[in-house]
């Protein structure tokens, strides 16, 4: 059933086959299986006490006639079982739960008992405006529900083998590419909000069903041109619209103002913005398209250099959660939010695995260790849906500019794009850390465990040993039962330095080294390769055209961004400067926030004395002697609420 | 007609006494006769070709039955129409003009033509739902807007001595009397938006009628005390929403949270809590009342030693252009509406007078010198609603948290609320510079021109020479045609140093200080003051707990703050680093801005080396000396658009 065959393309293992033994990661991974995959099914189901209600299995037991009632919820609120679909999917492939699975056959049939006779699948337009359904493509997010619909069923059929799902979902396919193309009587738009694209890529690879391909790329292809679609079906007399006030449309909002082969700037909401440059990546491989792909690669660039966060988040603007300006990149009232960087690691696994290129895992690495981390309490219970880089909780009120930056993780809501998210995430994180095409096995990311492929048509195991992030290096124990040789790429991350490999014991110097993989082969038979590299605490600058961090530096370790909290070093962490020679001691502390490295410098702090009473004074800068104490920024937020801070000032 | 004789509390002196010939101001007063009143003439007329229209007018028409059409505009939209009329009353009081009068006089009977038989003027509510009345105070703005046209009325009468407008709006004002109080059938409300109070109490003063204050208080002591009248008005069944969204209202944002007398730190809505304080100055006044001062004197205190802009502005949060915290002073998104500088300059005018302590005067001439010039172009035909002390155009992007910050002042719009507060700022500028009791002239800013007044019941005129604030020091001429020796006080800035004074050539050593004036006693016949200060410019910071500022430096020069702007020192100011003891040299440029006093001071440049496409490295700080050169604030954005930036970055 699979689609084309694409041997020169690097691709994921399926999950089923990768097991994660990580005692950095394996806490997480266990959270999404015990608690958050349980706590959002009661949530899903309305049975958290004191949590708002989700509403979003009654909406689709109404929709079914199964029960009466009246659709709650966001326009987008079938997603969310979407959502929680794709992560038990991604659950059960790696961790087999017939009870969990039976549950989710139960929200199967709902679904399947929600579809329309020609396919349509929609709680929200079901119940609310049925006759309204594809006439405000602009905010009724139809497609985008409908793409995260066919990504769980896309999952959830590689998890179970079962087709119920993925052919309740082909239907829909079916009728969306009925419905939208350049055909008469078809609707020549597109999302607003970008999804089904990536995932009509997906349905295509699994059924092999080309049409689902080509409607993406019609997608894609459309999006941008003049006239502008959503601001020709706002005017339109029966429109109608949902969130109110759009007489000021903005395409770049939605990435809509340019076709897509001529942006070269990330602009826009941002999570739009991030599936659509996946589904970009896909329609350049799959059509092997250049200017396409050249597209992608100039808005990777300008993300990467000019737009991103250290701590790999986007979206500088909390109003329309969105992109601004190069370079522009505040701290305290910034958005960054968590869905965001599950798009960007998203992004640049394709971008990686297509050009086989180390220097994309670079990114997804920072992505998935600091802020898609950052997203999510130990407890597995609350979550960041923004992610800022310093926090002032005073500052942070209500009925103000900085009301969206919150200094404590939040419960789960009515309306939660992030939390399923990072479930879905952190339940699939097996795809990001090996690769594979036909002979050769990538490494992508340093994470303990195991996976099992074939490579020359022979079965191979790897077991991957490690402490990583809190030590440097790994051990590759690699077994071949056929006898061919295979190919072996390990990555070598930008940050790392003195990286030195052994095979067997014995030191390899003279590797080869493609886009930032250390190329090695592997013979017939047991083989243990060994990598060693330092990744010393260091402290970092922006670019001098960062206005924020000018005069700042930021600790780093690794992929590891540090940040100060409160806790730690008392309030008012402004006043704390360091010298750019500082010092940085690393020491593990196994009793602090489950065990983590922390580092410490000798620093400075900005004295009182004299300013009682006053606000602005001619009062020279007194400074005292102090030890600043630095805690990985994806623990933040777990003892006491207080402040935080990742980019120091400068003594 | 006058009310309660205060001997004991000094008052401005009638504008129509106060002659302005200042190097300095006469520029901007020439304006508001001669640019701005003219043309927002045209723009209440809607006769500004490509402006934005205001409607204002033909609502009043349309009111009095003169015009068939529709209310247009915002509820609050009479204002405007009140603000040009006292705008117009203090310029005529000054510089007679029968032909504006002429057309003032039209505008009186258009609004008495809009009159209803019990005394009630609004367009808004008479056009458009005169059902819902007194219905909607919290949003309504009918309380507001009713001052603001008491306010025009009370000055026209001073102006003209004609009773016309005075007797219209007292009629109106018995009728908010009649509906407003604690009795049976009154409404137990208050005005959401503050204005009424303030006026009650100047229409009480000029026409001695006792209800009017008492009423003023009535809305003072009523504020904020439980249940929220705007909680309950917003459940009620008949409530209709004007701007929808209030399930979540904020007593805060209009300092209803508590009473008056409770309430500590400034709060909420930056111009209500200004126009509130100014009122509850004026009945702690009017009633001997130490409570009401303590509360004025203690929010005074937290406004200036811990919620004000260096300066001189106000509310840090541009959503509900608000008060935040603290110390929260972020200088790039902030609101600083001019709107509520003026509101500072009111208080703190009353404050000084009332107390009389010329600490005030210090925030009120920093407010006059920096924040509400910065509010008007040098052409007088541009405005800043939002006075930003740092400004990157790029990032002032529209559909960005950073929107409401324009790099470049803006047309007279339809909804306008600072430029005509600004207009009748400047046209009152007189009542800042004197105060006067029966016995004792003082002089609180450094304006040159004259007064004439009486002092121990004999005529006594003052000359005022000074070239400040671009030199220091001024002249003072005292002539007194009677025999009584009489007292002169003398503002002594917090910022002014080696003060010195000369009496008729004499150093006078030994004189009195009395809460920062200088108290002398001059003597009848002709007599000649001469102040010298010195006022160099030098570098301050901000208190350590000021996040935005740490380690950062601003530059100020007397009451005058200055800026770095990209005209003069190249784009990313960012990069400009200074040392604390820079040595500054001032010099006066007379043919830039209209003649300025600029500051340089050496100082460094970070570089770019090495940087290209990277956006985070441990890459050492590299300097290359540089000069800076700072202009003062209010003169910024008056050249090519380009960056600003107040707080310089410390080496």
């Amino acid at each position: 059933m699979e689609g084309t065959t694409m041997n020169d393309r690097i691709k994921s293992l399926p999950l089923g086959n990768v097991t994660i033994t990580d005692s950095f990661w394996s806490g997480y991974t266990r959270l999404v299986r015990e608690v958050i995959i349980p706590y959002q099914w009661e949530a899903l189901n309305d049975r958290v006490e004191g949590a708002e209600q989700s509403f979003c299995l009654r909406n689709f037991r109404i929709a079914a006639g199964l029960e009466q009632g009246e659709h709650h919820g966001a326009v987008f609120q079938d997603t969310d079982v979407a959502k929680w679909l794709e992560a038990v999917a991604y659950s059960i492939e790696t961790h087999p739960d017939p009870q969990l699975e039976s549950a989710a056959d139960g929200v199967i049939e709902l679904i399947a008992g929600a579809q329309w006779e020609d396919g349509y699948i929609n709680t929200y337009f079901t119940l609310i405006a049925p006759e309204r359904r594809w006439k405000n493509l602009t905010e009724g997010h139809e497609l985008y529900t409908a793409g995260h619909l066919i990504e769980a069923a896309v999952a959830y059929y590689h998890a179970t083998g079962k087709r119920r799902f993925l052919d309740v979902m082909v239907r829909f396919a079916d009728l969306i590419c009925d419905v939208f193309g350049e055909g008469e009587g078809q609707i020549h738009g597109y999302p607003g909000h970008q999804e089904i694209e990536l995932a009509l890529v997906k349905l295509y690879r699994v059924t092999g069903e080309r049409r689902y391909l080509d409607t993406a790329k019609y997608f894609i292809d459309r999006r941008g041109h003049k006239p502008n679609y959503f601001k020709e079906e706002i005017q339109r007399q029966d429109f109608k619209s949902i969130f109110g006030e759009l007489k000021d449309y903005d395409p770049a909002y939605s990435q809509s103002h340019l076709p897509v082969r001529e942006q070269e700037s990330a602009v826009g909401h941002a999570v739009r913005a991030m599936y659509m440059y996946c589904a970009m990546a896909d329609i350049a491989w799959e059509y092997r398209e250049e200017e396409l792909m050249r597209a992608c690669a100039g808005l990777w660039k300008n993300i990467t250099q000019k737009r991103m966060y250290i701590t790999g988040s986007v979206g500088s603007s909390a109003f329309l959660e969105r992109f601004t300006t190069d370079y522009d990149l505040p701290n305290d009232f910034n958005y960054s939010e968590t869905c965001a960087s599950i798009g960007l690691a998203l992004f640049g696994l394709r971008m990686a695995r297509m050009n086989r290129d180390a220097s994309y895992m670079d990114v997804v690495e920072s992505a998935l260790y600091n802020t898609i981390l950052s997203g999510i309490s130990s407890s597995g219970m609350e979550f960041f849906y923004v992610n800022p880089l310093e926090v002032w909780p005073a500052s942070c009120m209500e009925h103000t500019s900085r009301q969206h930056v919150k200094p404590v993780r939040q419960k789960w809501f009515g309306c939660a794009c992030c939390p399923p998210n990072i479930t879905r995430t952190l339940a699939s994180l097996g795809q990001y850390i090996y690769g594979a095409d036909d002979r050769t096995l990538y490494i992508d990311l340093f994470i303990a465990g195991s996976a099992k492929l074939e490579l020359e048509g022979q079965p191979v195991t790897v077991l991957l040993e490690t402490e990583f992030p809190w030590k440097p290096g790994f051990k590759a124990h690699m077994s071949l039962e056929g006898g061919s040789p295979v190919g072996l790429a390990l990555r070598i991350p930008a940050w790392a330095e003195d990286y030195t490999i052994r095979l067997n014991g014995q030191a390899v110097a003279d590797y080869r080294v493609e886009k930032g993989y250390a190329m090695l082969e592997i013979q017939a038979g047991e083989s243990t390769v060994e990598v060693d590299f330092s990744m010393d605490a260091k402290l970092v600058y922006s670019h001098p055209a960062v206005r924020a961090n000018v005069n700042r530096m930021a600790i780093v370790r690794g992929p590891m961004v540090y940040c100060l909290e409160e806790e730690d070093n008392g309030d008012r962490l402004c006043d704390i400067l360091v010298e750019e020679g500082a010092q940085l001691e690393e020491q593990y502390e196994p009793q602090l926030l489950g065990g983590i490295m922390t580092v410490t410098a000798p620093a400075y702090r900005i004295a009182d004395d004299g300013w009682e009473g006053k606000l602005y004074a001619s009062i020279p800068m007194q400074l005292e002697p102090v030890v600043l104490k630095a805690v990985p920024y994806c623990c933040w937020g777990n003892r006491r609420p207080g402040e935080m801070l990742v980019w120091v000032r400068k003594k």
